[in-house]
């Protein structure tokens, strides 16, 4: 890195869910991406939803505190079939973006289409492209998890202003844990 | 009131809705309730739902630290014939519980149902019952509106455990303003 190198952007992406809610942290500066942490936070599937929101709060409230993210992503859900996974779904992610808003973030939203597009490329890409793009672009050195990945995926995507990839080269091989269990 | 009365416990009730949040603080004191406060938070509808999740998230914020509840019941919202809009509600009731969880308060969810059984004393009750009898049991000298009315009728069923009504005596008539616009 050059000494007129943009200072870097740590952006948090989240990818909502009642049972795991993934999250990615990443950097950027200037067009080179670094990885920083990764992981889920699971809520225990036999607690109240008061207790599982919670649960979520407390997580990203301690992801957000030891990673100090500036900017945050959140995917865009899909309305599921059965609307009281739907109802539950929306729950989840009105918590997660709850968190995000009172640790004073801005948040950006990302349809699942507009995520593969800047990740893989297009937008019928597979979960499988999708977490090994990931691994590609940020140098891991293995696959993270689905929830993890589509985390980084759309912080990847709010990276690139929502728009295709370009000619985005990678740096940085900051390998953390960051899982919460 | 006796001297031998048990100190009364405040109870927030919510009704949750992404346009508009309605919200009802009543005292129980024995088996006497006290209306103190009710009315709803407006979302601007035109804002992106990161800015209508900080208004709720603010406007709950607002109300606990005017009202100091001690106990949260918040409506089972129904799932909507529309998959989006029980998304967008479910974000709504996602973000309410988050505000309530954050402030240490216990959160008692009831559903529709047990509401107007708790209220009306039957399931199948019109929403103009409901506000009539929510006026009635609290001493209103008015018809709350229908989304603060369902909010003092769920902090009304939290009273009473989710039961019937029994025997209930309603006491009080501190009418305060509490409307959020």
């Amino acid at each position: 890195m050059t000494a007129s190198a943009p200072p870097p952007i740590r952006i948090l992406g989240i990818d909502p869910g009642l049972r795991s809610t993934g999250f990615g942290v990443i950097d950027k500066a200037g067009n080179k991406l670094a990885y920083i942490a990764s992981g889920c936070i699971k809520a225990d599937a036999t607690g109240t939803l008061p207790e599982r929101i919670k649960t979520i709060l407390e997580g990203l409230e301690e992801i957000i505190a030891t990673y100090e993210p500036k900017q945050a992503a959140v995917e865009i859900v899909f309305v599921n079939v059965n609307p009281q996974s739907t109802l539950l779904l929306g729950q989840a992610r009105g918590a997660a973006i709850a968190a995000l808003v009172t640790a004073n973030l801005p948040v950006a939203e990302y349809s699942a289409l507009q995520v593969k597009q800047a990740v893989v490329g297009h937008g019928k890409a597979a979960k499988e492209q999708v977490q090994a793009m990931v691994a590609r672009l940020l140098a891991l050195p293995g696959h993270p998890s689905p929830d993890a990945a589509d985390a980084l995926a759309c912080a990847i995507a709010h990276a690139h202003g929502g728009q295709g990839m370009g000619a985005l080269a990678t740096a940085g091989r900051r390998v953390k844990g960051g899982r919460l269990v």
